[in-house]
């Protein structure tokens, strides 16, 4: 039921990034759910973790890792979250790490766990460990489309997109992958996402990339407002391209590679809540006029969170009563409602604390209809203004959910 | 569906007050949809009302009228809430309370409009004016269950209940009835409630119970998070009774008589839940050994609305990391999640950060195999505590919002 998305579209190499998968058998036999991402000598990684007080073990091991050393390889499985196992969690992580480092002949700081599934029960550590080879084996350039595949859990489709853009007369690329569909309000990142440049970036200027694509992208979704335990996001650069190093925070070089990433996070991120769980529609709520981008944030939070209005969406019922009441609970100060207004797409239907006054029924339940809506709310507050995307909320939400461990 | 709801309980007349209802065919024709509700001369009233910003008309009248005059008339409508329309809002819930009171020779300030249903459509003010006088001419002071029913709107069951206590040997009633099922997340009282009784009390006083009832009751529940533009809840004493005026704060009559104006309000504030739409469990959540009670109750409210926490309660899905990452993601300030413990009734779930060493999912299956269950979390940080009603999220929650407007 993914709103709007085709296929994975051709994902283009990343010089000095290599992929494998491979069938661990982990939850289920037969599915890749295992992915191993190889990362040249010489290059940067960066990431930031979900924001979640019970952090998973491979988040707390990747953080720690990554403050020791750069990165060499990323291990990651599906069908277990190592999420809420305290710290034998921690010890089945950094045993798989060091399953790997040892076959790939780095210490095993040099590489980041991530887990995503289901939390709370222990990591299969052999049976991880024994598909390990075959996923190593596999380490191909051509391998994002596979890795896309294998990092999938509840997602319907897999994600991915690539932008090629030329700097300063060179070609540089940027690709990334994603997964997520459920447990989706990334207060940092989201569930996983893994993105990789050939431009050469030291790793501060290059999380300083990445902190400003996840603030507009990941950070800017939500499907059931639920944080994950294992949000992560990583950002690679490996160097390879023929571009020279990106060195100065205020290169045009690298306004235009912070630019590309950011575009391949926001179709990343768009592309999770496309693919939310029972997801039948594709909802941008835009907040304007706002006294702070705070309270913009909050009012849209507010609605994109409200299951009345959630289902409102999935019913294509223009009940605009429900964003209404969603705005006015949203807690601001001394909102005053005679200058709130609010749009379906193009359609004004609340204005003056009520009901627009040329509005009528026919024209909401025209927008209703369509599967992309831009919720847009004006505050009458001020100049500032915040964006969400969200989907809306049906019976296959819970079912995939009444169902997920069974 | 309501969990553990049997029907309505005989309710106690309370002298004083008198009650009656009409078929105004404001929504659909047949069914009691208008309740007016008289007030002897010389009683107290008090009311609280919704904090939502965009509150709606006759909240906004009624208040006007509470502060000009002790009323003498409530005048209740299901089927359309007046909410989202205006100035013209105000003129129809004026133009309503005007007409009942010409009847009941009384002037319109002594008549407090109360609505709910629909947001946004216009009152239909003659549909509801030609039916007054059904509604006023059947007042009877055993008109209780009537009104119960009167008030319903997406509610399964009708809601009321009666507390007879002696205070100084006298014999004093208080009976209460209340509507809501969904748009539940009082921030001060629930959609509507009503409550009375025969005890002398001065307005502040009664205030003051007021309060005390509704932050232990209506402020403790959630059904989907949603606060209504409509919540008011109303008490009133009429004096009728043989026991002297309470006058005094200290004195111990007000203490007896809160007590059973707050057990009232919890009956009528926990059968708001079970008959919470699409409901199949009624789920308390204790938090305990907060800092404070601010982070209690955000902690529980955390876990109260979580979509994925409501699923798995819906499938009987002992899947208690998703109750474990809603606390993770509830802002507690430096929560140690190793000092954190929760429990599923009588079955410890989570210690040390993980698993309970000694849990087993077959005990979770049982206590979740329950109608009522208990989530209590222990936070390990101080003394204070808070306590939530909520109930489960089901496919018929999707299906009662997806075709309310139908």
């Amino acid at each position: 039921m993914a709103v709007g998305l085709i296929s994975l579209p051709p994902l283009s190499p990343v010089p000095g990034v290599r992929l494998g998968t491979a069938c661990a058998g982990i939850k289920k036999p037969g599915r890749r759910d295992l992915v191993v991402i190889e990362l040249c000598e010489g290059a940067s990684c960066v990431a930031v973790f979900t924001r979640n007080a019970f952090c998973a073990a491979p988040v707390v091991v990747a953080k720690r890792h990554l403050a020791k050393a750069v990165p060499r390889y990323l291990l990651i499985n599906t069908g277990n979250a190592n999420a809420g196992t305290g710290e034998r969690g921690m010890q089945d992580a950094e045993a798989c790490c060091e399953a790997l480092a040892a076959s790939a002949k780095v210490v095993s700081h040099q590489v980041l766990p991530f887990s995503t599934g289901v939390i709370g029960e222990p990591l299969p550590v052999t049976t991880l460990i024994t598909a390990l080879p075959a996923a190593h084996g596999a380490l191909t350039a051509e391998g994002w489309a596979d890795a896309a595949h294998g990092i999938m859990t509840t997602d319907t489709v897999a994600k991915g997109v690539s932008r090629q853009i030329e700097i300063a007369g060179q070609a540089i690329t940027v690709t990334g992958i994603a997964k997520g569909a459920g447990m989706i309000r990334p207060d940092m990142a989201t569930m996983l996402a893994f993105i990789a440049t050939d431009a050469k970036v030291a790793a501060p200027l290059l999380q300083q990339c990445l902190n400003t694509a996840a603030q507009a992208s990941f950070n800017c979704i939500t499907i059931d407002g639920d944080t994950s335990t294992n949000d992560a996001c990583v950002l690679m650069a490996t160097g390879r391209s023929a571009l020279p190093e990106i060195v100065s925070v205020e290169s045009p070089a690298l306004a235009s590679l912070s630019q590309a990433i950011t575009e391949v996070c926001v179709a990343l991120a768009q592309a999770i809540v496309r693919d939310g769980e029972g997801a039948t529609k594709f909802i941008t709520i835009e907040v304007r006029g706002g006294a702070d981008e705070e309270e913009c944030r909050r009012a849209a939070y507010a609605v994109a969170h409200s299951p009345l209005v959630k289902t409102a969406f999935f019913a294509s019922d223009p009940n605009w009563g429900r964003i209404l009441a969603a705005v006015g609970r949203a807690g601001i100060t001394n909102l005053d409602v005679a200058r709130v207004k609010i749009f379906l797409d193009e359609v004004c239907i609340v204005a003056n604390g009520g009901r627009a006054h040329d509005y009528e029924e026919k024209q909401g339940r025209e927008v209703m209809a369509r599967q992309e809506i831009t919720v847009r709310i004006e505050l009458g507050r001020g100049n500032h203004q915040a964006q969400l995307w969200t989907c809306d909320f049906s019976y296959d939400y819970v079912r995939i959910n009444a169902e997920y461990r069974t």
